[in-house]
């Protein structure tokens, strides 16, 4: 039988890493790394110096090329889809072909395997196809969510109030649908136009040495949020952020 | 100055433990453990185990009792402000009287400490009534959530979806808002009456080597979840459970 271990790796932070994942790493015989090649350079490097760190004295690394998506489309969940059933095909032949029996492949995950990653439900679909067999653990790892809060020294959660998990579309489209919101994936600040009872705690690169952070009232922060995401994504090629929502209730509402 | 570090300590597995947390056990003076006397007994073990394993050769362990909280109260958001707010007052005393200027205290905190936890609330409220000043800092954990979507080898998200988190009350009161909602908190199985259209990813003592799992259509499983949970409370003398609730959309909908 084959093995494969999918291992949340932490937002940024080498030391993010779960001592579950260093030993994860560590038994791991070959290491799949799908990417897109020349982007996130530093992304891969941080990933590379995760296995030199805590691999075993003798293991393989096979890179892959992701197939490209779509991002045009208008249906986003249709071109997800779409892309994720390609990336299935090549997640097949390296599993087939990479990976003996007996051995263990392992998938780097950034931030936790269950958060907006399509790693799990591409295996799945692999496995559904029947082409090939494999058992597979997944292994949790800090979300950009619990990096974000962390380092705005917030809590998530307020007590006993629900928290919505969104992306930047919905919250385009849909507006704020709880008092307490975090968004992923918006690279078009949709949380501009909310008001000045909405704070926001907004984080790139979070984990990392180029961590920016910025928090306040919507209004006021705002424009400097779109400033410094813009130059940043120029000055570096890429982003990644995310940000929590917060409506303050009225000061004289007892019920809060 | 004084410092003090809330570390979150992932959800029962000792290496849920971040590199980060076990740098950070390993530069703290001073560990402060408030606990509520005689319960738990296996979670007390399981943190000072993780001094034992990270910390460094000489520190301090402070133990405190938890202030009695009323659960007897209709109006649960205000039991858990009058706890919380008499819980700071132990708190205060605890950082005025065993942490010395330039030294480095930690509080250990089960999941992250962002999600559903009083730590960091409290520490604000000690802060804001201006009687001991000093510097703290966040090291996120994995979440009870992490942990369960992991053991089930499931996403929290699906593609362009939202997710939401909620408390058992809440689910009790206002039933699903969300075709994927995360439930904490809840003693008593709001969940049961659900059709059979919701899946329940359900997990309790997670990471640890008591960790149940069950997953089903709602009316498959509810009864077997309610019998397992309610015997494990009575063997275990305590229960942490969460779950994932997650509709599927009949299959003739094109927009899934």
């Amino acid at each position: 039988m084959k093995r494969l271990l999918v291992i949340g790796i932490g937002a940024g932070d080498p030391d993010h890493l779960t001592l579950q994942g260093a030993k994860a790493i560590g038994v791991a015989d070959v290491f799949f790394l799908v990417d897109k090649g020349e982007a996130k350079q530093e992304l891969v490097r941080l990933r590379q110096d995760l296995i030199d760190a805590h691999g075993r004295g003798t293991y393989r690394v096979v890179e892959a090329r992701d197939p490209e998506r779509d991002r045009s489309a208008s249906a986003y969940a249709e071109a997800v889809e779409d892309w994720r059933s390609r990336r299935s095909q090549v997640f097949e032949q390296l599993i087939r072909d990479e990976l003996r029996d007996g051995e263990t492949g392992a998938f780097l995950v950034w931030g936790d395997p269950g958060v907006y990653d399509s790693t799990l439900a591409i295996l799945e679909e692999v496995l559904d196809r029947g082409q090939v067999t494999f058992d597979y653990q997944v292994i949790p790892g800090i979300s950009s969510i619990a990096a974000l809060t962390a380092a705005h020294r917030t809590s998530l959660t307020r007590v006993a109030r629900p928290v919505h998990l969104t992306t930047g579309r919905r919250l385009a489209e849909e507006g704020l649908t709880a008092d307490d919101v975090v968004v992923m994936l918006d690279a078009h600040c949709s949380f501009a136009g909310l008001g000045p009872d909405v704070h926001i705690h907004w984080g790139a690169y979070l984990g990392t040495p180029d961590e920016i952070l910025v928090s306040g009232p919507v209004p006021e922060v705002a424009d400097r949020i779109r400033d410094l995401r813009s130059q940043a994504r120029e000055d570096k090629g890429w982003i990644m952020d995310t940000y929590l929502l917060r409506r303050t209730p009225p000061p004289a509402d007892p019920g809060a």
